[in-house]
Parts: C-alpha cells; structure tokens; sequence
C-alpha cells in the first residue's frame, strides 16, 4: 500500500502515513508558468493499492484537476488500485437541482472522478448520503463522530449538555450525536414569515442552564452558527459551543467566529487549516488521521470499515 | 442555434454572435463565497443546437470547470447537440508522457469534457493534431492562417519576406504559410552542445536583408521569440514580426515582447487578451470571430467546414 498527496493537505497525508508508518510516496504536484499542473510520480507504484489524499477544498478547481490528474498518472504508471481519499468532498452541496436548468454538480464530480480511473473513493461525513449513490464504484463514507463525541466527553460535563441542530435540515446528524451522548436535543428554527422581513430564531427545546454543543458538516461563512449562538445564549443557554466536521470558513469567517459568543468552534483537519485559523483563540481542530489511516489499513487489508463507527 | 459563453473569453463570444446576428445566450456563471462555481441557464434551450464558447486559457483549472458546469447545466436542460468551443485548448502541450510515470493531461481533459455530456468539439489551432484523436466524439479543428497570411499580405511587401519557423519543432506550419504566401523558409535551430553549455542558435537559410515572419501556435514565455528575433537581426534580417495563434502571454511574457527588438507580436483574440496585452505598443491581436462565427453557422446546418480554409 502506498500514499500519495496532492497540495491540498498534505499535514493531514503526512499526520495519515505516520498512523500507518509508512513514508508519504514521492510524487511533485507542481505548475508550469501558465499555471498547468504537471504531476510526476517519483517512485515505482506497479502493481500497488495506491491512495491519494486529496481533499477537494478551496480553490476546489485547482485541487480537484490536481486529483484527477495523479489519477491519470497513477494510472498510466500500473498502480493496481487507486482509492481517491476526499476527507472533504468539494461541490457535495450541489448535490440536487438549485431550480430549472441548473446543474448537478456533486453527480459531474463524482463521474469525472471515475472517469479519470480510481477503482474506489474514501469520503468523510458527506453532506449527503445519496453522493454515494453517484458514484457506480466503491465507495467509503467514514464518520467523524466517534472523535467529535469523544472529544465533547473529554471537554464538558456530559449531564449538562444540549445537542443543538443549527437548522431543521440537520436533526437527523444531531439525534445521532444526542443519542450518542445520551442527551437532550434541541433544534433552532429560522423561519422568515414573509419575505423581506428579517429571521426570527425559534428555539425548538428548553435549553436554560444548559452549554449547548451546535453540530453541522460544514461551517462556511459562520454567519449560521454565530446567530444560533446568539439565540441560544438569549434563550437562557450557559455557553455555545459548535462541533463541525469541514470547517471551509470562506471569506470574513474566521473574523465572524472570533469576534462572536461561541465559546469554542471545533473543526477537524479534513480542510487543511490556515494560519488564520490555527491562531484563532477559539478554533481548535482535531485531526482525522487515524480515522482515516485506520480506514486506508483496512481498506488495503479487504477488511471492513464499519467497526471504525463503534 | 444558440451560443453561450462561461466567463473566459465573452469578448469573442459576443463578436461572434454578433457575426450570427444572435443574441448571446443568458446564463449566469457565477461563484460562491468559497469560490465553487454555479451555473443556471437563464433561457429555455430544449431541443436547441448549443454551442459554448469557452478556452480554457488561463486560469485554466477554473475555465475548464466552468465549462464541464455548463455542459451538465445545458444537458440536464435538453439541449438537443452541445458542442464545446475552445478557442484555446489548455493542457494540449501535456498530449504525450513527458518521462516516465506522468499523466496526459491533454487526453484527460478530452475524456472529462466528453463525459461531461458534450457532443461535439470545436477547437483551433490545436497544438497537435493527434489531440483529436483523444476525442471519440466529432471534432472540428479551424485553422488561423488564412486570418494571419491575410494579415501578413495587408502588412508587409510579400516580395521580401521570409518565414520562418522559431524551432524545429514547428517547421511543418511554418512550411503551410512560406507555401501559402509563396515565399522562402527559414529554421532557427536552437542548440545546447554539452549540458550546462548555454543554447546556440544556428539560422537555416539565409535571412540578410529580409523581413522575418516568425509562425507558431503558442506564445507563452515569450522567451523562445525573443531570443528568435535577435539571432535573426544578428544575421542580418531587417525586422522581425511575430504571428502566433494563442498569446498565452504568462507571467513577464509581456514586458519581454515589448521591450524586445520585435517588430510586432500579432495574436488572435482565441484568449481574451488582458489589458496589458491591449495596451502593449507591440502586440496587436487580430479576431477569430467570424472564422469561428462561420464555423458554428455551417456546423448548425450540417455544412462542411474546410471550405474556410481556402
Ligand atoms: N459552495 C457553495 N456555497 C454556498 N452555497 C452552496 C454551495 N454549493 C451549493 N450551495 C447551495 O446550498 C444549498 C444546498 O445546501 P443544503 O440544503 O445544505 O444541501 C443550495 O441552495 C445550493 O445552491
Ligand atoms: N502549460 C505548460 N507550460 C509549459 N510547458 C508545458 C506546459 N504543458 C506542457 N509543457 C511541456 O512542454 C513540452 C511539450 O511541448 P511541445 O514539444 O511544444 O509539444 C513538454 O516538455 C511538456 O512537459
């Protein structure tokens, strides 16, 4: 077995082939003037199970055309199977017609991604199950649960929290989380009664008293979780706290998350984390890497993966 | 028939519908705050005969996803025939391995392009015609040399030019225009006797006295030009101008050809030219509108093509 890494998050690549004690393959992922990428693979894979990692974060184009291309090379070089590891899944909310005569752009990833040759992908909390359904080879959705509930009972008294759903698109995630922890689950509820008129909060669940754990797959502008923050602590909650698994945080977000209420955002490292992030006072990421580089062990073992979920 | 445009080249998109005496298909290509692009086809295209006018010149990454965007919005919409116009077409100096263990990007981007849902390609100046051959679906490759010889018989005194080829390499087209315009060849042959010996240009044929045409598909650097057009003047030529189909044009590639002893650097505007390029006292672009505007027009009404190369 072998690894590989584009430039999208090579600290979690090196983090991943430090958990399987193996060297991270050689292989330059560089850019001719114009921009082109050039890739070359600087060691012999023929006949190897080969994994790139290659999360398709910002700028997601750059990085998805670095894995499509490594692929193609991999491919080229007689790898006998290539997993494409995306502990972050670009494009994934474009999952479903935005209106008429719009794409679907999760589908068109998922077949550009087969097309360029992997025999099988990885995945991390995709924001939709279905994404599996487009793709027509293995795929592997592994869960960041397990650590974000692991790292809640290290971090909180565990008879005192609330699991907040962000909005009503996420009570499933968030009873999975509360049942879990065998706790209460509360819901916020924006609801704009006429258009043009501003969000009203609705707190759906008593949550007086209590530190309340927001949890979501993905954090991007923050402006969500900063008003649910704001609501909650309104509504009488001791201390806001967001667990969320990609933390993408485009423009103004990390700004927005410092300067908000929220006691502490908990991201993990499947988006490879900025300088402004890692200074942030209340950002602290948890790294995936055994997660994953238990799954990349036993995927190459023909071994399941569930058991990574108890 | 109905033509549409990403945002890579909407000058030649608009040149060439006003060519068709056809509005400019509505479709908004826009981004997200994290820079994923998103698509929606703003007019009714069931049945249509589409065509997408998009080169993935520089940042080609992006301009090929907005493409491959487009390709799926306009299916997902459909359209009767999509056929993808690329003006310039990225990735085509990748068309073979370039050392062990390295992709062919040019034959990737053919294969992402046809599964993205494209029925047809429409390319110019291909940098090698074998790329065509990456593509099982119809292409139609457009020449610019009855463009630029147009421009060369408008511009200069036939009776003394010389063209000539800047390498080896491109001595096949550089033969296409001596023949065309009916005048001599010449070769500079670049030459690097040991390595770590700095390259020595050797001219073919003899330049004395002549007013040098340089040909070739791709100016990037502008190094190879540059250097081209003071070896000739150092064998004696009396000026030295520059036709190439693509100004690529990367990083000082400018400031080079304008501080340079070249005559003229005359492009196509197959990449939208940048307002550096437009305001270069030495570069001047000539418009590939209506050779392409024919194209889609005799395309759209099953008529041949090569007739516009006569
Ligand atoms: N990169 C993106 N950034 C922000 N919104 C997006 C992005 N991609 C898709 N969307 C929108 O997000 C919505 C889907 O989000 P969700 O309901 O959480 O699945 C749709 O309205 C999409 O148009
Ligand atoms: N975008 C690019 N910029 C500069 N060189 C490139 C680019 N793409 C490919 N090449 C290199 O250009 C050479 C092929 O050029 P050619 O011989 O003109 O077809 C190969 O050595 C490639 O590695």
């Amino acid at each position: 077995m072998k690894v590989f890494a584009g430039n999208s998050n090579r600290h979690l690549a090196e983090a991943i082939c430090n958990y399987l004690n193996v060297p991270l393959g050689r292989a330059s992922v560089r850019r001719f003037a114009d921009q082109e990428i050039f890739v070359e693979v600087q060691e012999n894979v023929r006949g190897e199970d080969v994994f790139l990692v290659q999360p398709t974060s910002f700028p997601a184009n750059d990085h998805l055309m670095e894995l499509l291309i490594m692929i193609d090379a991999m491919r080229r070089s007689s790898a006998r199977r290539i997993t494409a590891v995306l502990p972050y899944f670009g494009y994934a909310r474009q999952d479903r017609k935005a209106g008429g005569r719009t794409p679907i752009s999760a589908k068109l990833v998922a077949n550009l991604i087969t097309e360029a040759g992997a025999d099988r992908v990885m995945t991390l909390d995709l924001h939709a199950g279905q994404i599996q359904g487009f793709f027509d080879i293995p795929t592997d959705n592994l869960y960041a649960m397990p650590i974000l509930s692991r790292d809640i009972k290290a971090n909180y008294d565990i008879s005192n929290i609330m699991v907040v759903s962000p909005d009503v698109g996420g009570v499933v995630r968030a009873r999975a989380l509360a049942k879990r922890l065998d706790c209460l689950l509360a819901i916020v509820d924006k609801r704009r009664d006429r258009p043009g008129e501003s969000e009203v909060m609705n707190i759906i669940g008593d949550v007086a008293g209590k530190d309340c754990i927001l949890i979501d797959d993905i954090v991007d502008s923050g402006g969500t979780l900063v008003n649910a923050a704001e609501a909650l602590l309104k509504n009488g909650a001791t201390s806001v706290t967001a667990y969320i698994t990609h933390g993408v945080l485009s423009g103004g977000a990390v700004t927005r998350v410092t300067s908000s209420k929220l006691k502490e955002l908990v991201i993990t490292d499947s988006i490879q984390p900025t300088t402004a992030v890692q200074s942030a006072p209340n950002i602290r990421v948890v790294s995936t890497a055994s997660l994953i580089g238990e799954a990349i062990n036993r995927t190459s073992q023909e071994e399941s993966v569930s058991s990574l979920f108890d």
